[in-house]
């Protein structure tokens, strides 16, 4: 399945904060064959720093999508059945306008004064997405991380245009400890005298800051017990501790390439602004009654978590199973058992896809979709 | 309790690097008295950040000891009972030699030139003072994390020396999550241009580095449940969100305010030097085999772990206490239930105090102390 990036402009969008940003890009793929009724399309939603690049071979780069094992022929997300839709978030880097946009105003980039956006924003631009491809009601909206956050938030605000949500491995609110590993990647980012305030296009670019902000984050995608099976504490490529501050162990040497490697290919703007979105994001609107906020959803539900994820740890989708069950709505939850931490929704897919398929079906059958 | 730090230089002293340091100054803080058969000596180990000052009111900054609340009359290590000790661990910075002390061959900072140490050094050093106080042998040895780290290496290195170890929150081996953090902890300090190759002294220093190392060792020392009690997502004297990247949760704040003031109290050369040793820290020495190596322990044991500890979790001090027993060792094992995380060694102390006075009761009734 070779794959190509779709574009479509829109005049304006507004903007929690206020600020309206004229005009938006939007940078999509999709795989399958959209059918007459228009009731088959599913939306993916990428996490943190993922792209529309789902599924399929890249014409361009040649790579894999980020979700190539759930997405395809016969996979969970079945394109012989379903259309499926992903497009690069609103503040991102690969496509889609971000920081590192040009701002018309001024035929530069945006940098820092790009406005703060929120999961809601984001939404919001694929509802306009959605709307542009002529699709009434979504089958679907499903991802993982800061797409399971994007998932819900659909439900809330456009509850007549989604008929299933499979919010994988997310929460309903940032808690003080994701805002806190959150806050130390940005800082970590605006500490680098090349960030310069974010006006550092065309120059160096905080390359340093931005690694040490990835490594934290890779620590805290991964699980105590895979770090384990992976690395233990093998050396890299010695016998003996080199008593200095060269790398001695293998799983230094693995956060040390994963940062380097991220600068390569992310923005570092983009970076604080997704972070600061997802710190941002409350279901509640800082109500703290979440039964309220899911009240009038009118969607299925697919809550999926993992025992290994500390990050998204599975009582964050509890939570929300239990408003929702107290508000009777339908929802199916699985807690998966993996140990791979918050990647498990990335690279643990078997269980996932039985039941990801399983419920896509039901929900495409209630609907009349199947034949 | 006023108490005064106490000083004393070695000649030199061997490395398990093969490196030797010429001379060594030791500092260390006494408090209760030494009997007359020298048999009520405890020697205190501290954690990473820690100091001598482990109690009391010192004379000299009018704060407390990081353990005041363990340590003193009538409190879990009585000093109307014992005579208790604590000395700054060598490569710290506060007192004791390490790389901010100035190297005799140069008669500048050794900075880098400062020699890679292990906990096996610390531990030596720490003998060297229990020799030069004419202690045979003491007590008990005792402390959280890193200090677990030593307590376990006395029991190994001078069998003879100790009646009773007591390592809480600590564990046998460094993992590689524990590594990890510390890599990137390192790798934010040697990122930061003002680093300068570890040649600051006089100068700035690193300041941003440090801090940002700093934020993300209080993220491990802290739980998920703690920073929700703590923190939630209350906002930072404001009532809606800034829109902006100033601050805006009270969890921002509590940790810019932790890493900025940190860096006035601590060397950055001392953070990578001391998480080095820690990341160094296997019991085993590589082989694995953890009864093996506890094999020829002589001590008696308390090892205490905390339900919510993630950085040093209950399975790795359950991992010792179950080589010991399969080794007929004296061991006792508490996992105390608290919120606090890896600080509750420091903070939760109510259950910690009756278990550790019981044990030390116990070991000196054992050794015929008591009248």
């Amino acid at each position: 399945m070779i794959t190509e990036t779709q574009h479509v402009q829109f005049d304006s969008l507004g903007l929690d904060s206020g600020a309206t940003l004229e005009p938006v890009d939007v940078v999509y793929e999709t795989y399958g064959e959209l059918n007459a009724e228009r009731s088959n399309a599913i939306l993916i939603l990428h996490a943190f720093t993922g792209d529309a690049h789902a599924a399929g071979v890249s014409r361009k780069t040649g790579k894999p999508g980020w979700w190539d094992n759930m997405i395809g022929p016969g996979k969970a997300f079945d394109t012989e059945k379903y259309f499926v839709i992903c497009s690069n978030v609103l503040g991102g880097c690969m496509g889609t306008t971000g920081p590192s946009s040009t701002n018309p105003k001024t035929g530069k980039p945006y940098a820092m004064e790009f406005p703060v956006i929120t999961i809601a924003d984001m939404v919001r631009l694929q509802r306009m997405l959605i709307d542009h491809l002529g699709i009434d009601r979504l089958l679907a909206v499903a991802g993982g991380s800061m797409g399971a956050m994007q998932a819900l938030q659909w439900t809330v605000d456009y509850p007549d245009r989604v008929a299933a949500a499979i919010p994988i491995a997310g929460t309903w609110r940032h808690s003080a400890q994701q805002i806190a590993f959150n806050e130390v990647g940005r800082q970590a980012i605006m500490a680098d005298p090349d960030w310069n305030g974010g006006d550092y296009y065309g120059g160096k670019g905080p390359a340093r800051g931005l690694a040490i902000a990835r490594m934290i984050g890779h620590i805290t995608y991964m699980s105590d017990e895979s770090m384990r099976e992976k690395f233990g504490r093998r050396l890299r490529e010695k016998e003996k501790f080199g008593f200095d501050f060269e790398i001695d162990f293998e799983v230094e040497s693995y956060l040390r390439y994963r940062g380097t490697q991220f600068v390569g290919r992310f923005d570092a703007n983009s970076y604080l602004y997704i972070t600061k979105a997802m710190d941002y994001f409350d279901i509640t609107n800082g109500s703290g009654s979440l039964a309220a906020a899911l009240e009038h959803t009118q969607s299925r539900f697919l809550l999926i978590s993992f025992t290994s994820d500390w990050l998204y740890p599975s009582y964050q989708s509890q939570e929300i199973v239990n408003a929702l069950r107290g508000r009777n709505k339908d929802v199916a939850y699985c807690e998966l058992s993996s140990n791979y931490g918050h990647d498990a929704f990335l690279v643990e897919v078997g269980e996932q896809t039985e039941v990801v398929r399983g419920f896509l079906a039901s929900t495409y059958r209630m609907l009349g979709g199947n034949k």
